[in-house]
């Protein structure tokens, strides 16, 4: 087992640990040389060019790319395709809309090479409890990705959709869910902080996260941000990667979803309304994936 | 440590067989006596009336009100008023507006009873994991009340929030943010279903549970509800008990909640639309409240 794995920001040098705690083997490659010094003393081969890492698979390459979607997946796909033969596989872990894990699948036929989108959730904390991982790819060569699939996800942790684009497009659910989850944290946290008594949001935060209908991990971290010294500096300027990618798929099944609509609204307001609630959200996602939150 | 417990109903009942296996001594009434006799079975001290509760108490009695919000808790806490002496205390652990507890609690202090409002989150799941209770009353008697609370609820899931009204506040609060939660998985599962791939939803939400952003109850409950043979037979009528406390809570403090709006709305929505969400959060409901479900 041998991975190539290029791209080791915030998402990706985690993995790579992950991977390597796994005895997977990795040659990982990333455009700053840093990164690379820093994987490989961790046990992972280095590589100081696409060339190299490519140089350094076996037989049946198997690419797994770690960088943001749009101008830097796309060219790096394109540099990867010029280096692989036939029967090689790329994987992108992005966080892109599905359509363009379609568009993907499509250059990568041409060259008779196969493709996997893989939806990665877990954020700063997948190294330590395992990453959640959504698949999507030709299913006869799943069984080559599988087991690095499964090594870097919680048992249980991962599951094969469909054919390109399902990989990514579950991943684009589950985002979506989140939005609405941490919409309602705040909805609450706001009418708490709307009543006519001073409620302690913290205790109540803290109480809810046992046993109560609203336990989740989202809440678990809620309490974590509203506890920590610098939550009172936190701007209520949300921060939104993914967003048009989470309209996108919305709008393109037709489905409806309402409460999407409005999380997706408050994560782009900058009025004057629902402050509390939108620096709870921007903390709250500073916890789970290490998003930068603006100081006030 | 006695307590007088009037009202075995779902909730209720559970609630004495929790306080009795932490060796709380409970005078336990209901309306229909077998439901007593049941108890009694598993050790209650059985009352066949209101009178001989009041009477099995010792000096400084504390009875705790597990009945319908409205018209049953009203009367109720009339009679036991009518029985009780300057000094006791009345809980009500309903479901009910916190306008109400501040109602009851001037009603009680009319007599100088003390009045305390636990609002009581864990549904059908309450006797095994501990049930999440949050408190308002007088500061000053919460040591009175606080062993039953204790043993009713899981390690940590219990709080004080304030005087009188700030117990079904905070409860109203929780079930807002599970109204939004259940949206958003509906919206997920809705999602999931119009893709032009079959995707497997019991596998995403099963893929979901051990380690994304959006682990949580509700989505493991959705997930055991999605396995269900007889899901196929639920029908897209959600029950509602308690929708119009919590529009008249979000109401009375201004406080913004969009996303709870929409889910309250789809909650009485009887349109053709939204069907597979609606069925999932009548179906998940359910799971975690013992709440009957339509069948088709």
């Amino acid at each position: 087992m041998k991975l190539g794995f290029i791209g080791l920001g915030r998402m990706g040098f985690h993995m790579v640990e992950r991977l390597l705690k796994h005895k997977v083997k990795v040659v990982a490659y990333n455009r700053s040389p840093e990164k690379v010094k820093k994987i490989a003393r961790e046990g992972a081969i280095p590589a100081y060019s696409v060339e190299e890492l490519i140089d350094k698979l076996p037989g049946k390459k198997i690419v797994w790319l770690m960088l943001p979607a749009g101008k830097a997946t796309d060219s790096m796909m394109k540099k990867v395709l010029q280096l692989l033969n036939k029967g090689d596989i790329i994987v992108d872990g992005a966080n892109d809309f599905y359509k363009n894990a379609e568009r993907h699948d499509r250059l990568c036929k041409k060259q008779g090479i196969f493709f996997f989108d893989c939806g990665v959730s877990g954020g700063i904390w997948g190294l330590k409890n395992g990453y959640t991982i959504m698949v999507g790819g030709p299913k006869n060569q799943f069984k080559y990705v599988e087991p690095f699939v499964k090594a870097l996800s919680a048992k249980g942790g991962y599951g094969y959709f469909g054919t390109a684009g399902a990989g990514h497009f579950v991943k684009s659910v589950h985002n979506i869910i989140e939005y609405v989850y941490l919409q309602g944290i705040a909805e609450g946290v706001e009418l708490l902080n709307g009543f006519k008594q001073p409620i302690d949001i913290v205790k109540a935060t803290s109480v809810w996260q046992p046993a109560s209908v609203v336990n989740s991990w989202l809440m678990d971290l809620t309490n974590v941000a509203l506890k920590r010294p610098d939550f009172k500096n936190i701007s209520p300027k949300i921060g939104s990667v993914t967003i048009d990618e989470l309209r996108k798929t919305a709008k393109s099944v037709k489905a409806y979803a309402p409460a999407f609509e409005i999380a997706a609204k408050i994560r782009q307001d900058r009025s004057k309304k629902f402050i509390l609630g939108k620096r709870v959200i921007a903390a709250t996602r500073r916890e789970f994936g290490g998003h930068a939150v603006k100081k006030k």
